[in-house]
């Protein structure tokens, strides 16, 4: 371990290359597991969230999401808890529907994906500290424009959307 | 910086939180911007590089990507260039269609993401030493199945896969 602090895990590796060669200064960045949810209202609308990033120093539209232990909880229970905790809304149907991977390259974790229908809203949000989180509202049919237009740009988010909102238009049909 | 490596670049930074608290134990990973592109071939294949990841100790079928330094050449450029070293294949037009970001809390970088129609097979790659490439065409329209089956699973290809498969059948029709 390079960097050993609750917030940022570094591990510096020696591994083999494919052509035999060892090299000793590959970093590997230990993340915590991710679970992100795709929820959506009676109304058919999505529920963002929208925050300040600091890395990248702007605001982002992304689907609520947040990091878990799985040692503590399941990714579901975990998807249901942040969407409460950042939104305030409700679910009780939870769907798994893909696990993606944010940059296995060099970071460890997994992003645990799923899709919460008729989603409830009970207005009350409990931030962790470093959050300040705005809920935002956007009707199924205007979500892919706002991605193509750039509004939405979370690699993530943008992928989950994609994936959820072609399940359930091919449920419907 | 807590960390300066050519292959791993972390800060340290105070912040002042949305309600006033300071902390000084923000972490940042100063990454490379990212360039990658969405090749597709005149008999409407998509060419893919399948590699090991090590993070995550597993092979992913991805597009080609890799890193640039806007001081030395443009993303375009990048992306050209990269798509010919990891799959030999050569394009002549290049559309920009998205900026894209991996994770704008914790990290710095853009992804410039890129569709090149009618790429041309040269045959020669040119792999860092890093690498062991593998190269993968899937017919368009199997494309979509494959991520929805799991096979392709990284969010940013995944991402760029839906806006530009999307922007082709608009722009078809």
């Amino acid at each position: 371990m390079v960097l050993d602090h609750p917030w940022c895990r570094v591990r510096q590796d020696e591994i083999e290359l494919p052509n035999g060669k060892i090299i000793d200064d590959f970093f590997v960045s230990i993340k915590p597991e991710v679970t992100m949810i795709l929820p959506i209202t009676d109304k058919k609308e999505v529920v963002f969230v929208r925050q300040y990033r600091h890395a990248v120093g702007n605001f982002f539209i992304e689907l609520p999401a947040g990091n878990f232990d799985p040692a503590k909880e399941s990714a579901e229970s975990a998807a249901i808890r942040e969407l409460q905790e950042e939104t305030g809304y409700v679910a009780e149907n939870v769907r798994k529907i893909a696990t993606l991977y944010d940059k296995p390259s060099k970071d460890t974790n997994q992003i645990h994906l799923f899709i919460a229908e008729n989603v409830i809203p009970t207005g009350e949000q409990s931030f962790d500290i470093t959050e300040d989180i705005e809920v935002i509202l956007i009707p199924v049919e205007s979500v892919l424009e706002k991605v193509a237009q750039g509004e939405i740009s979370v690699a993530g988010t943008v992928a989950a959307l994609f994936l959820g909102l072609n399940l359930l238009a091919n449920q419907c049909s």
